[in-house]
């Protein structure tokens, strides 16, 4: 397959979005005439012939469809709250958007010391991960959420929460099963608050834990997302 | 346990290394009297008393001993291909150290983009991935080799490699077998080539799969050690 373009419109709009528009026309260089591949990010590639531009505008036209949903079983929404250093973040979002993930929510917690985040920048970086490794699905990203209105509102067929207080818990290892509606709840560098962990055992979640070492919260939660993965393709 | 310094001959040196004395005194501001953890890397940590400071040293005394050793059963030794860019690389050691493994090849193989690299800048991010994520144990690195050269000498119980070839491939979820004495090799992002591919299979690895995902070589690299870490612990 050649480059990628994200058109997710594709399907009743034909011009490309202006960020994509330009990648095409100035980077890749491609004239009217080209042919490319687009996808909407919702599961489908398109085989597409390029067929009038100008300076900043690609309109296309669309000859194939081709349908090519999520590579795993089940859905996995990973929750976490977002590290102070937001490199890590975007390492993240890169990363578990490449092993495969549905949908991405920071989490506002008692003890987070990041409040405020970019979620264009983040979808950004989704979707060039999404095109990186050749999936037509791009993770839903949320606007930052309150962990307790987060958790009022959240559904899910198993649901976890990851962090560092004493008691009951299971490894993620053991307790996850396949082809399951997943909710994974990763805490910030400051931990869950011990009413944060009561509100998710209210909500339905387990306490799980993700192994002997101790993770930083990028760590875990791709450790997470990759072991949803494991057990569901 | 509070702040972990590195010092590889505690048992027979009574001095920090220059780089972590700096750390103890300049950074975290201890003071001759005060106690703090080591690490030799090897698997030991030790409490001790910091018994003379002057600017650049630190002596301590060794009050005490604790044995721990690795988290997992068996070794885990990953070979790659350097990416060009050297930040990936990084972040993989990072990561992977964070997780769990025991030594880390860089090969020089045909496709490489990066044929030189700091033995000793990696070490360092090692060391302090160990010593943030509390391990005693630090991951061997060692000098890029030529892959012939590497793939030549290198012992193993089970060996593997990835690589987008076709071909005959098991998935390396299905063929990981647990406490074993592992070797991972992950290509640069041109692949391994065919010749390299064939001189694996004569050393004795399997060509795997890592999943359906497209992964660039640090995330294959770190999906595969995750892997390994999920079976052995």
């Amino acid at each position: 397959m050649d480059h990628v373009f994200y058109a997710p419109e594709a399907e009743w709009n034909d011009v490309l979005p202006e960020e994509e528009a330009l990648h095409c026309l100035k980077v890749m260089r491609l004239k009217t005439g080209d042919m490319c591949t687009l996808t909407d990010g919702k599961g489908s590639f398109f085989e597409a012939q390029i067929i009038e531009t100008d300076k900043r505008n690609c309109r296309f036209r669309l000859l194939a469809k081709k349908h090519c949903p999520a590579f795993w079983q089940g859905r996995i929404h990973l929750a976490l709250g977002p590290t102070k250093n937001m490199d890590r973040m975007e390492w993240l979002v890169e990363k578990a958007t490449e092993i495969g993930v549905d949908e991405i929510s920071f989490l506002n917690c008692r003890y987070s010391e990041r409040r405020v985040l970019k979620r264009e920048r983040i979808e950004r970086i989704a979707i060039s991960a999404m095109k990186q490794s050749m999936k037509a699905v791009v993770p839903v990203i949320n606007e930052m959420a309150d962990f307790n209105d987060f958790i009022s509102k959240v559904t899910f067929e198993q649901g976890f929460i990851a962090h560092c207080h004493d008691g009951n818990k299971v490894m993620l290892r053991d307790a996850l099963r396949p082809a399951k509606d997943t909710l994974i709840l990763i805490g910030p560098e400051g931990d869950f608050s011990i009413d944060e962990v009561n509100l998710a055992h209210n909500a339905g979640c387990s306490s799980v834990g993700l192994g002997p070492s101790r993770l930083r919260t990028e760590t875990a939660a791709l450790v997470a997302v990759n072991m949803f993965n494991l057990i569901n393709y």
